[in-house]
């Protein structure tokens, strides 16, 4: 088995994946236009070579190759990129979207003799870059696999790369669901953390606080480029997830605002049940 | 100095006092009408004495009380057994809010020779009952002292007890801006968190989830019975809340409605100042 894998982009996850796929015994290429990022991952070991500029004979060199990019950047770099990809190559993603991603991305490579299989690892944290690599853990964290009518050799690959790093619930969803699933649980989340911590003036509260407002503002430390990409690329997804949310929202309020308890303790009986079977 | 306190309502920030005055050489002695929490609580000996009915004896014994009962239990508890304390008698309490609680109290306890302290531990867990009290840590929280026109003696003894359990930040606020503050940092928190997780049938997305879901929903296993009452007493001051979070999601709605990413990456850079600012 070939051992020698490329990672385009070579930021939060990038770097992640790097370190661990490294520790693991693979050879870890690494692409990026930041010589700082390369050079920091080449003095921690994470990679054994890295190049800062695109160029065909180093591509050819990979028949795997793991794109972690923004999904704009990643569309961008296939349509530039993409004639220079060795005949038979399998390549991967990591974003958090995937309908936009998959189509503009199949039509760029549909005659190309390549296979793109899109995946999502479900693991993160609100830092950026590869200085913070270590920030990110995978160990028995989900992993999504977005069905692209994807090879035998290609779904193996990810698999097996998947269950190496430490992953588990391993599951292939399709576009659409996946699309559907991460406004809920992933976009959602990201857009209530940061308007609650906008919601006021914060002067003054750090004295106050507990670990409740610690732990739904600690994604409010958000990188403001990629989320806003991610939420405007999922925006129909999205916006029904908000709506869904202020719906619900309503009811609260309207049982605070009457003072009616049993609705109160009945909306709050259902969401310790809700959370107690996610468990 | 007097190590001897009395505890009224054993669950669990009961229990955690318990423990962690117990570790710091006070004697505690518990009264609740759960014989089960008393006997768990002497067996795992953060008690020296329960008792699960209230006796007029037992009680002169204390000049030092804390309660940690819902703030109707507590209300309740004063109004029907004021007539016992010893003269002289300092009380605190740990409830999340305190107009309320202070208007009855002080109204119950005007002719008494005793005085009342608020207090709010701004520490807590998702679980209940004395059984979790190790669930609960007191180790560089924030604490709030009420004020209630207390003596130096009062504010002297609440100081050291949250000094020594280890509490940071011991700060002074008036019963408004305490409510008002705590709507914002801890009960708008859990009206999002049971909110987030009630919106959606939650079927199947177990293995979709990431920590930023963790995260938000931790606080939705939640006392529906404490946090509907907390809600219901505080009701101006959350609506106020509830209804500014509103108007800012709309801001990001209609941002990415409209596919506006200067004004969504202007919002989401926003709540990365104020989360910066307030570590």
């Amino acid at each position: 088995m070939n051992k020698k894998i490329l990672i385009v982009g070579l930021g939060l996850i990038g770097g992640a994946y790097a370190s661990k796929l490294s520790e693991l015994g693979y050879q870890i290429y690494a692409l990026d236009i930041s010589k700082e990022s390369l050079s920091y991952a080449l003095n921690e070991k994470i990679i054994v070579e890295g190049r800062s500029e695109v160029d065909k004979e180093f591509i050819q060199e990979f028949d795997k190759i793991i794109f972690a990019l923004y999904p704009s950047l990643l569309i961008n770099w296939i349509y530039s990129y993409h004639s220079y990809f060795r005949k038979g190559t399998i390549f991967t993603d990591v974003s958090g979207v995937k309908k936009p991603v998959i189509t503009s991305v199949n039509e760029i490579i549909k005659d190309d003799e390549v296979e793109f299989i899109p995946t999502h690892p479900m693991s993160g944290s609100e830092k950026e870059g590869v200085f913070n690599y270590k920030s990110v853990s995978f160990n028995k964290s989900n992993f999504i696999i977005v069905d692209n009518s994807n090879s035998s050799e290609a779904k193996q690959w990810v698999i097996s790369l998947a269950e190496e790093m430490g992953f588990n619930n391993i599951k292939i969803l399709s576009p659409s669901e996946h699309d559907e699933i991460i406004a809920y649980v992933s976009q959602l989340p990201h857009v209530l953390s940061s308007t609650l911590i906008n919601s006021s003036d914060n002067k003054d509260i750090s004295p106050y606080i507990g670990n409740s407002f610690k732990d739904l503002t600690r994604i409010s430390d958000i990188n403001s480029k990629m989320w806003s990409e991610l939420f405007i690329l999922n925006k129909d997804e999205l916006i029904k997830k908000i709506e869904q949310f202020k719906r619900e929202l309503d009811k609260m309020e309207e049982a605070i605002e009457k003072e009616d308890r049993n609705v109160l303790e009945g909306l709050l009986n259902n969401s310790t049940s809700k959370k107690r079977e996610l468990k």
